[in-house]
């Protein structure tokens, strides 16, 4: 699976847990929620700042985002 | 400390490690050279495509990547 939508899954995955809105989640990382959708849906090619700042807004450390079965593999082509 | 410098601190570590020049990682991950130096230099908000191509040219998975304490805390200002 292309890492852009890995990274959507897990983004949303978080969000639902705190029941958080696309929209509350967008506000809170200070990011447009158009932007969060599409990160959310595989197809935005994220930037790491605008990846710290979302999940960070999911109360999560990098470490803990990508310490998931999902990021263990090899290139994803 | 930005999460850019965090990066490179953490690719450079991980290049000297298996012994390799910026070129020949830049090659590996079929990345210009420059852009890998800038990147190491913490100069470059690196988007996660390009992240996962240094990661694996590395040979290593996200997982392991972001699995350093450097990666622990919340958002780096």
């Amino acid at each position: 699976m292309d890492i852009r939508k890995k990274i959507g899954l897990r983004i949303k995955e978080y969000r639902t847990n705190l029941q958080l809105t696309q929209e509350a989640l967008a506000f809170k990382a200070e990011i447009d929620k158009t932007y969060v959708n599409e990160v959310e849906n595989g197809k935005r090619n994220i930037s790491v700042i605008n990846l710290e700042k979302l999940i960070f807004a999911l109360e999560i450390s990098l470490r803990e985002f990508f310490n998931s079965e999902a990021f263990d593999g090899g290139l994803t082509k």
